[in-house]
């Protein structure tokens, strides 16, 4: 079985050095024949669904999950306009990065280039299929994907299509490649394909990281938990502050950048803590003592409640003495992911930009502004909370590496 | 022993914050004050070293390993030399890498910013403690560093002095923090210590990078095997071909970027190799057919000969049809690290460097110029051949990672 993997990766391997020699032109094509046969063809991808989605209801899957799973005719066409969207971005391969003359006479220049073959392990959502494919496909790389066995008929009816596609245009097949054995063993064998893996980006919960931790040892890229924070200073626009709380908090409360704790300063925590309970209708508040004294209604903050992402419609709110000790709360519980400061006071907001250590920090804006499409990378493949290689909102630019060239005229070494 | 790991770690990254507070000015002088302190207490460290010399030579350890575990003053002056001149090197923070202005006037910039903490782990080179303690500090980083038992006493002196010289100019001591247990279970702890290291980089041979592939858990860059190639294309300058062969080979041939294989265009073959083999007087050939019947003393090269980095007076050669081809070979046993071709037509230079995908590829030029100090870095913490993070030559720019700072004035999503 792990040889299988290895031959779907030597595949993938001797596909990409086809890719690199291809134009922008040829690519976007292949991304465009890809939309358009997913359209004509919907019915297949849709029966291929219709079976996954039956075999999740017989098996007692959650209907959260055989929602994410069940596509219809307009998410066909929702994933065809993506794959058009990407065609129609600038492509990142090609840039020169920077160069110099060295004094030897060395011409040195450092060119962004595909990483080659870039590796998606993903849960029960086929959509990631074609979207991973596309963004793969645009920034030159190669598509080695492994989905979840409840979608997998779904990922091979799309996967054919998108492979159909690619060859009418005269691209190879083998840029998009689907791993279609779904046992562990394989998911496992995947993870160590360092012969053909450049990068593997994993799209999934905690016990997938955690399985790439224990197990991959290709080079990844982890897209982690956002325990978000907004710290509401002693010089804030309390107004403002209400209204960014509110929106970091409830606009959409299951994702990654939404806001789940609130550090207040004391000198403002009385005026602004009982008119931001009443402004979070809904919102089930968690706080420290002096919270609660403001706010009644708010239970009682545990040391988990600090370090949790909620992913719901739940708060938690700590009155803090200074800049610093709000700071250090952060240091301590957050996520490395974003961190958001409210001041109209620039020396508190340069200490807090400086001082906190996340892929992004915002002055005056909400925490649920980070991410590829409201930073305009047009598309995102995940946000990165590690600091190697990606640290936050992955755009096409993060799927690439760079290549040094280093033009002489016979310069030896002496 | 893991929780003993475990504490350095947190002591280690409460210092981190602490760096990322101090200037450039400060971490340059605790630089200068480490260097000082080095050479007017060298007596120190030369003692610890010789205690380590004495035991390795009484453990049997080979002469080659004892020489580069030997200090002397010369060796502990140069240690310090090194440091003065990372402290005149530019600082990489701060840089703004970009910025722009999103149409809801979000303001977003992507700055320069140090990993945190890097831990690094190698073998028997004591110098290996000052010159990663000075990267790191330049760069804002605490260094987090396992060494081996075999220098462990010249080690733990190195950095108690350059601890102490820290202290001297208000730096934190823990911006140097040294693992002293030498275990095999501690080297294991320290790689999956993710609450604490941003960054690890080993520098060492094969099995200590079989044991980050196999344990690592915290994020990596590995220094890998070069297998480097020189393409002897049909519009070679000959004469330049073979010095930059000889130089390639012979110049210092223990090191990553020698050259390993030479591959030459069947169309120049007859010319050329006889005047290279006499060039290459005390190298030994090993060849493919044509080769050897052109240069008759050469052996007979096998499939190991072709994937192997010698780092030896020993050199393959092989007699390729076409420009394709010697693609091709590069592509199925070079390293990824450095690969040249000689050519004075611009067709073949363009697809050569578009083609072959390497960390750097040259055109007229020895692969011995792939270093960091070549390129003009100042300074090198190791050549990545991996395509993550860092690609090739790796300087003070390598061991930063970038933050999003976006400013608003209330923005909410909508």
């Amino acid at each position: 079985m792990s040889t299988a993997i290895a031959d779907l990766g030597r595949r993938a391997r001797a596909a990409s050095r086809t890719l690199a020699r291809t134009s922008t032109a040829q690519r976007d094509a292949a991304l465009l024949a890809g939309a358009d046969l997913l359209v004509s063809r919907a019915d297949e991808v849709l029966d291929a669904n219709e079976r996954d989605v039956v075999a999740a209801v017989e098996g007692g899957v959650a209907a959260t999950v055989v929602d994410r799973l069940r596509l219809d005719v307009g998410r066909v066409e929702a994933m065809a306009a993506g794959l058009r969207q990407v065609a129609a971005l600038p492509d990142p391969v090609g840039e020169v990065l920077d160069g110099w003359v060295r004094p030897n006479g060395l011409r040195i220049s450092r060119v962004r280039v595909p990483l080659g073959v870039v590796a998606i392990i993903y849960e029960n959502r086929p959509n990631v299929t074609s979207d991973a494919a596309g963004l793969c496909l645009k920034s030159g790389n190669v598509a080695f994907l492994r989905g979840s066995s409840g979608a997998i008929r779904s990922n091979v009816a799309i996967a054919g299509i998108l492979r159909e596609a690619y060859g009418k245009v005269d691209l190879p097949a083998d840029a998009l490649v689907l791993v279609e054995d779904t046992s562990r063993e394989a998911a496992v064998a995947f993870m160590q394909q360092r012969d053909s893996i450049d990068c593997l980006i994993p799209r999934g919960g905690p016990s997938l990281i955690r399985s790439i931790l224990d197990n991959a040892t290709v080079p990844y890229v982890i897209d982690g938990d956002g325990n978000c924070h907004v710290y509401v200073d002693a010089a804030a626009d309390l107004d403002m502050a209400r209204a960014l709380v509110v929106n970091g908090k409830t606009q959409r409360p299951s994702v990654c950048n939404a806001t789940e704790s609130v550090l207040v300063h004391e000198d403002v925590a009385a005026s602004f803590l009982p008119d931001l309970a009443a402004a979070l209708e809904g919102v089930a508040l968690v706080g420290d003592e002096r919270t609660r004294e403001l706010v009644p209604e708010a239970g009682a903050a545990t040391e988990d409640d600090w370090a949790q992402e909620f992913l719901d419609l739940r708060l938690a709110v700590r009155v803090v003495p200074s800049l610093d000790a709000a700071v250090d709360h952060i240091a301590r519980y957050g996520s490395g992911h974003s961190e958001a400061i409210v001041t109209t006071d620039l020396l508190a907001a340069d200490r807090f930009t400086a001082e906190v250590d996340a892929a992004a920090v915002l002055v005056n804006a909400s925490t649920r502004f980070v991410d590829g499409e409201e930073f305009g990378f047009g598309a995102e493949i995940g946000i990165s909370t590690q600091k190697l290689h990606a640290r936050g909102p992955m755009g096409l630019r993060e799927l690439t590496t760079a290549k040094y060239v280093v033009r002489g005229e016979g310069q030896t070494r002496g």
